[in-house]
């Protein structure tokens, strides 16, 4: 929501620009037209010796559970920087290898997820300061109750199905809005 | 580049938030964060019987040049609908089977470009208002001399060799600055 313009500081209304479609925040003084994008998440699903390793976050939302290292991609990097940038302020681990694995588009919040698969180097990794504990899960001993997002659950459950052929594929899906009883 | 809060319309100076680790844009009043992120670019790689889709823009930048229909993202939609959403509005072209097929990173523009190979229904395409022409185009037709960008060139070249195999890899890299001589 923009109820202000960033060049000049005057209002700006809702309407549709010339040559545009939709409505858009304009400048009722300088005219700017101030478009709202979506925002792209990037993060890694990094690997050691067949254990993924995951952060328990130490912030809101979902603050205590457990999720793979993502965050916002920032200006000026790449999607492959960013996941390795989020990987290290999460969990203290440098990665190698990035492979482009799963996209979820997530419509209702405007927002697209990117993962990579990766390799943890060394199987070096600490606790960043947005988590609060952090560790290298074999299948079985992911905390599958306490993970922190639909996204990151499907794409975990993905990643040990393709394990077992070798084959990792990159999927795309949408998340829709979850009904409020889920 | 922002000089005003657009919550409260006070300045905001550029500052590094508390548990950040990098300059944001802060207002001085309300303390609003003003975050500035990277933006998607969506688009399709539009095929019917062997033939390319191709759009001759009508605005600049590249006016006069040909493009593959791409746009930027809106929010409240999917990738796949935005890809499909700009082929309607740039070719007038309905499209089918979107499969995630290229994406570049553009960091020093904060770009992500993410292309979707897709069957044009029934053949059918025109000309909308961004463009000035349209067309179905073999390999031999493409007018290579007169493509828009770096990102569209490669993307084609990449497709007329996949074709021959008859296997799309999802393919990530980016595109450094160029030079300013090139």
């Amino acid at each position: 929501m923009i109820k202000f313009c960033t060049s000049c500081g005057a209002e700006v209304g809702l309407r549709i620009p010339e040559g545009d479609d939709r409505q858009r925040f304009v400048c009722v003084s300088c005219e700017t037209i101030h478009y709202i994008n979506p925002r792209v998440i990037v993060g890694c699903v990094p690997v050691f010796e067949g254990r993924i390793l995951l952060c328990k976050r130490a912030i809101e939302p979902r603050r205590g559970y457990w999720t793979l290292p993502a965050g916002f991609m920032e200006n000026g990097e790449t999607t492959v920087q960013g996941a390795a940038r989020e990987t290290w302020e999460e969990a203290r681990a440098r990665v190698s290898d990035l492979e482009l694995y799963r996209i979820f588009d997530v419509p209702h919040i405007s927002q697209v997820y990117m993962f990579y698969r990766c390799e943890v180097v060394d199987g070096a990794f600490g606790v960043g300061p947005e988590s609060s504990d952090s560790g290298l899960f074999l299948e079985q001993d992911i905390p599958w109750d306490e993970i922190a997002f639909p996204v990151i659950r499907e794409t975990l459950q993905e990643y040990f199905v393709d394990v077992t052929t070798g084959d990792f594929p990159v999927r795309v899906s949408a998340i829709e809005r979850r009904r409020p009883r889920d």
